[in-house]
């Protein structure tokens, strides 16, 4: 636990710094900075677990853990996804290691004691006959999850902020997507020696793209200028596609869609792709069928984001999500997954071959960049730089989201 | 080391627990109970270090360590085993590194300083000439060993408890056996990331048997229900085999015999087996020659145990020992050891692929239980929950020798 | 950071340590004594970083690490070895991964933030006309590095003593060696399970020697007695060849030379060796090349020493250097180099057959004894011993030295 004092010093420590410099080196290396990290962050939001598609049917379930919380996820009556703890009211064991489907109830391994699919305690080995102890009061602890637009997100405590104008925002731009009819065609787990925050601020800014993702560059204008004649054209073009579906791009501009704000810890943008890239693929080409509500394949790109883990880009063929979840102040798994319209099939309609080779590269390329900032954060010899207004602009307020967050006076509902 | 104050709170912490619940998770994860656990109860205690017949011969000797404490275990002049902190007095060296033979004396490999097999400084490259130096108060720090019917065990500290009527009552337990006329036929050593309560909550109870251990619940009635009439069958049965021995089972009811008890941190005792067991082993019937005085096969079980690491199943054909020690506070080596007798040979009297899948299976199920259930004790949500009267009495009582034990309050001699 | 409570207290206790005895245990596990050996010597010290033949050419790199200080050194204009802290002073990034070669400029791999290899900002990415920055404000951070004889210190804090008088004594003794225009033909890193003063305290006494390295000790008169009528005959022998030169033996007594004085933290001494070794092979017989001014072959073996992490063994056809890089209180990374005359062919003027065996042999055996010593002062049973004022002289006075650099009272300059 951290103690009062060590975490005032690291807030004011916070506090002190300009708000267009990076943050000092404790913020991504120390033991106390990560518990508060988990605490004040992460089990106070809204974390994305897993895809609706994931849980398509009664009993299926699966489980999330970041730092020493670990859930299960289960698709229960009245075909309600519903979040619980994931250890035995009678000795703690954990009930639940990996994915599972057809469960009628979740039972633990140990000594078989049994709760419904909505946490009540069923059975435990009838000790309720030996002992004063009350079955309703022994249920797995329930957490709150909610569906947006084919997405779970679970919230591990109470204070979590309302996700209500979130996921109404979310599902509207994500509706077209049909998420929850797809499946997941391919994923890659990592684990990044990063901070998670590193690996944020690596991605809310595009000014390593030239040099870093030369397949990535190549789809979009979130590097060109403002100037380019290409982009009004391409906008043009992609919203005439988009008419029909009562849609059309909300980000234009040259560079990114400014996330995060004071007010949005969500955002959702649809951002045009540059000519003869239909999919964010290697060609620009298709490399799946049509997902969701589209009837054109050149749609431009839907990016969606929320903090503190997600982000997606979703082309109209495919979709791909991150998920980070921080294992320590150093060390963040990231989960890259590739989902396709679930009446797809592999070797005829798509090809991991032809799917995966653009984000799983521009990925891993992030990575290796994220790595090797966390070794530099971390030298004796660094002290927090200058940011670029231009450029860094998103990185600049990652980090007064992050700094009030921590402080947790204003998490905006 | 355990500061003062930590102390205190975790020992308060420890007596507001209800006694028939399970622990914190500060008790099976923390650092400073780690710390605690060691000094209290590790290096207060006899701890079994080996079996006799390991260390057969005069200059025979092994290793033992656990937390920071490492020791020689020798049999040296007069036939006597003794036990010796394995650094030198002269620059710390570790002194034996693995089990040997043949010894005439220790010799540290780094400067050859040279003790006797009873501790004696023998000789330090003459040093003695050069400076001030008394070759008698120079010895190896001599620690406390006992044997006990083939047993090897080791007090670390100056305030370990008499033995001598645990020796006693294990003695003339073991006697029949035969274990010092042994020898090892087989050994597994398993790192299992648990910590070693949590494996004693395990061994305690055979609540989780029916599930967990479908090999070894059939050959005997721990499961059993007390009216059933196989146990009184197989105990007139048994009963009859033993009496040429002058022995008699002493724990024919359904269930575990009750082991810790306020007054006993050791105990053996006699139990039947189900029809067609004249042995533990997968068929029931014997994997190797009768051991020690016995001249039936069909004599039950002896089982031994005594608290913090040792306990044994020994057929009439072969004994299986099992050996825990603390690596941490989630990590713990567990050994376990096949018995024969020592004229027994391999492949004529014996085969491994007989003797070891009953108590390997057995064994491993049971790891693979007690990793789950650290997993889910040092889960933010686990709470300790309520224990059976009727199946976890043995969880009960082991919870408060261990309250008692960490309080140093009360271990009977 | 260790605070002035802890700190105060370790060098209290190291004050009462009686001078002829080792350490007690905390000073070779303590995380607190480590941070402070790093602290007080580590980065208040002159560092063997590298060979100046590994930075032969204009625009040739590598990088040194230990502890939280990566550095990258690099030969730039003016043919200047100049050193910085490997950190980008935009986002902190590490710059420099691993050795390079034909440098123009350092260029961070993250936003390219570019520098000149005498550290000013040449460019960054335009930043300076979207703010207030400036650029003479955002070079690398250097720290001072020196060239001695082809060999490459680097101090990483701004209080290590001056270097000229050792720079002075090491550069007369190494010139005949012709380092600068020598070769790396092998090297060898080890990660020794060890704390860096241990393997010092091995490198400071050859009592180990005649069990602990049956090669070494063929060849030198380190374990010899004083009256050895050879030692007399080799040293007239060698002082005949080394008059051409206008050198002679410098340490012609049996016994390791005096290292460290209260006055020296370096050293250079010329030895004699045993008939038949004009080099430290196997055989005694040369393994490479003659290098530098040596007309001779049969000159000795030239030695030298820098604390805290440097040195070597010098033949007349190949030099062996070692240098210590701490990674964790019981953890140091070793680098054993063979050099040899850069025109020298591998495979024709030498075979790394007949080069390597000899060091790395014994290299590797005292690895495993640090090893051992590791293990044995952390137990629990340890106590520090007496020393052998006769034979573990200079173990006594690098102790003395490390009390003295601890408490940062006397490092003479």
């Amino acid at each position: 636990v951290t103690t009062v004092a060590s975490e005032t010093a690291l807030l004011s420590l916070l506090g002190e710094q300009p708000a267009d410099h990076g943050l000092p080196a404790v913020f991504y290396g120390a033991d106390d900075v990560h518990r508060l990290d988990l605490e004040r962050i992460w089990r106070s939001s809204w974390v994305f677990a897993a895809h609706s598609c994931e849980l398509r049917n009664q009993g299926d379930a699966t489980v999330l853990q970041f730092g020493a919380d670990s859930f299960i996820l289960v698709r229960g009556g009245e075909d309600v996804v519903r979040a619980f703890r994931n250890t035995c009211r009678h000795r703690g064991s954990r009930i639940l290691d990996r994915p599972a489907t057809g469960l009628k109830a979740l039972v633990c391994p140990y000594h078989q004691w049994t709760y419904s699919t909505s946490g009540r305690l069923l059975g435990c080995g009838g000790m309720e006959r030996e002992r004063t102890i009350q079955r309703e009061s022994l249920g797995l602890h329930e957490v709150r999850v909610v569906e947006v637009g084919g997405l779970l997100f679970l919230a591990a405590g109470d204070d979590a902020p309302s996700i209500e104008q979130a996921r109404s925002e979310l599902e509207r731009a994500l509706r077209p997507q049909g998420l929850e009819s797809a499946k997941v065609a391919a994923r890659r787990t990592y684990r990044v020696r990063a901070n998670w925050k590193l690996i944020w601020e690596n991605n809310r800014e595009c000014w390593h793209c030239h040099v870093g993702h030369p397949e990535y560059i190549r789809s979009n204008f979130d590097t060109a200028l403002p100037s380019d004649p290409e982009l009004g054209r391409r906008t043009s073009e992609i919203n005439g596609n988009l008419s029909a579906l009562g849609l059309e791009l909300d980000h234009d501009e040259a560079g990114l869609a400014e996330f995060p704000t004071p007010d949005r810890w969500w955002s959702a943008t649809r951002t045009p792709t540059t000519a003869g890239f239909v999919s964010e693929s290697l060609d620009g080409r298709a490399v799946a069928p049509l997902m969701g509500d589209y009837a054109e394949a050149d749609v431009g790109v839907l990016r969606a984001r929320m903090l503190p883990n997600f982000w997606c880009h979703a082309s109209s063929d495919h979709a791909v999500t991150t998920r980070l979840l921080p294992l320590g102040p150093g060390l963040t798994q990231v989960q890259v997954t590739w989902l396709v319209d679930a009446a797809a099939t592999k070797g005829r309609d798509y090809e991991l071959s032809r799917l995966l080779p653009f984000w799983q590269s521009t990925s891993e390329q992030d990575w290796t960049l994220c790595e090797r900032a966390q070794r530099g954060v971390l030298d004796a010899g660094y002290e927090p730089g200058p940011l670029s207004p231009g450029r860094e602009y998103n990185v600049i307020a990652l980090l007064d989201w992050y700094r009030r967050a921590l402080g947790n006076t204003s998490q905006s509902s």
